[in-house]
């Protein structure tokens, strides 16, 4: 315990719209002496310029430093998942030295981390290659899965039904899961829903969730399918950049 | 449009701590004429307490009426989901009983929704019954599903694969599923995880998240499954109630 060098919060911010910010992110915020951002690429400056905003209004008259850092590139050589590994090596070392340079040395460090820290998120696993350790703590935000039903006013679940959540590189792999009769997919780059036979499939979808420029498009598969096919490519090519995210659930049912 | 007789905001207030509250919610309760709360049977006096600190907090200055309504009981005779949608006409008339007797009538009212409105929760499909419908809004909230991540500081999901997330009452009538190593339990009275061959399993399991008393245990299924079963009959015998939920995971793997 007393080797800790500091503490680390993680606190989710949620994705796009700063008031999906809780009471307890913004404490957190408050409460630490450095935040660290990372600087994205041009095209995600969007993302970035979120985060800057979230402080502006929140850290009014804390005395919290922030600091900004590049992310390493990713290696997309090489096997999947040792480049990753990689990946979060070399973040964690970025992390490190960002907040070894700042005066005085921090006791309270934390991160913005995009919706919720536990979902589709790497922050706990390059907090754990950390040397020594920091003590760490999650601090919960509104996931990209909750806005998606939210926008749409729709439950996430039929009533007392599972839900596969899943990745859009998985569902085009393995197809329709056997267990569940609603699926909700992220990290989709190419709409993976195409490989599905769209028959009795509803399917929600929305993209820059919270930001904006929202879009949302829901019907039968069949139908509203390629229309999100074109729009989206529209919508990146336009942007630059796309955030997307949708639910499909087996026959409709009403109530 | 013209027929819309008020506005009905569903807002998440999350689970417990009244922290998890976002900046939308509390700006959406401020913004109400009217809040309608669900007072509980005794044993659950601590979650209508929730409600009513939070509106304490929320709503200083703000000019906003609140209104209790004694929730229906459900009939647990008969078919299961009759006795659902029967119950849930019950809500409904008793949610337009309590709006049409405040004073003036109000344009904007609000309902404090336990954890995030889309989740394993029934006021989306009780407000589709109301007649006028009124123009819904939904407000996401920090999930019980959240909150256990965060307390255990665990990943929701292994690196880019699925979780299955469902009731203790499917996972002991369907067993494992096929297609997910990772399943996230709710909605379960039995500690339906003793169903399980638990070789190979890790859960993480909490109760009381986010509330005074919580409590988080984890480990291999097969050492802390025992544990788990008594301290939960202990709690809830104590206590009067318990709200528990866990995740149970293939292949605990490092990283
Ligand atoms: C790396 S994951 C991060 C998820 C995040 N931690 C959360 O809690 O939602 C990124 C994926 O989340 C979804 N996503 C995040 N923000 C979104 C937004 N504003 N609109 C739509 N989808 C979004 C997309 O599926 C995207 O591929
Ligand atoms: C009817 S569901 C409502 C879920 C809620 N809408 C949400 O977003 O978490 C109730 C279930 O949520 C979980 N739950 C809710 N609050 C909890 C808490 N404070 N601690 C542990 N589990 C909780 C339990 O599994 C419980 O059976």
């Amino acid at each position: 315990m007393s080797e800790t060098p500091f503490d680390l919060a993680l606190i989710g911010i949620g994705i796009g719209n700063p008031d999906h910010l809780t009471f307890e992110g913004a404490a957190a915020m408050r409460n630490a002496d450095l935040i660290i951002i990372p600087r994205k690429g041009e095209d995600k400056a969007d993302l970035a310029d979120l985060r800057r905003e979230i402080c502006a209004r929140v850290l009014d008259g804390a005395g919290t430093q922030i600091a900004e850092f590049d992310l390493p590139t990713r290696d997309a050589d090489g096997d999947y998942l040792s480049g990753v590994s990689d990946w979060h090596d070399a973040i964690a070392a970025v992390w490190t030295e960002t907040i070894a340079s700042a005066a005085p040395r921090p006791k309270k460090v934390a991160l913005l981390i995009w919706g919720d820290p536990s979902l589709y998120d790497s922050s706990l696993r390059i907090a754990a290659r950390l040397d020594p350790q920091p003590s760490i703590r999650v601090i919960p935000g509104i996931t990209a899965l909750q806005a998606l039903c939210a926008a749409h006013r729709i439950p996430f679940n039929d009533v007392g039904a599972p839900v596969l959540v899943t990745t859009g590189r998985r569902l085009r792999e393995r197809g329709w899961p056997a267990d569940a009769d609603t699926v909700a997919v992220m990290l989709d780059g190419a709409c993976a829903f195409q490989s599905l036979d769209p028959g009795g499939l509803t399917i929600w979808w929305g993209a820059y969730l919270g930001m904006d420029g929202e879009m949302l498009f829901s019907g039968p598969l069949s139908e509203v399918g390629p229309d999100i096919v074109a729009t989206r490519a529209e919508a990146r090519e336009e942007r630059g950049w796309i955030m997307d995210i949708y639910l499909i659930r087996k026959l409709a049912r009403a109530g």
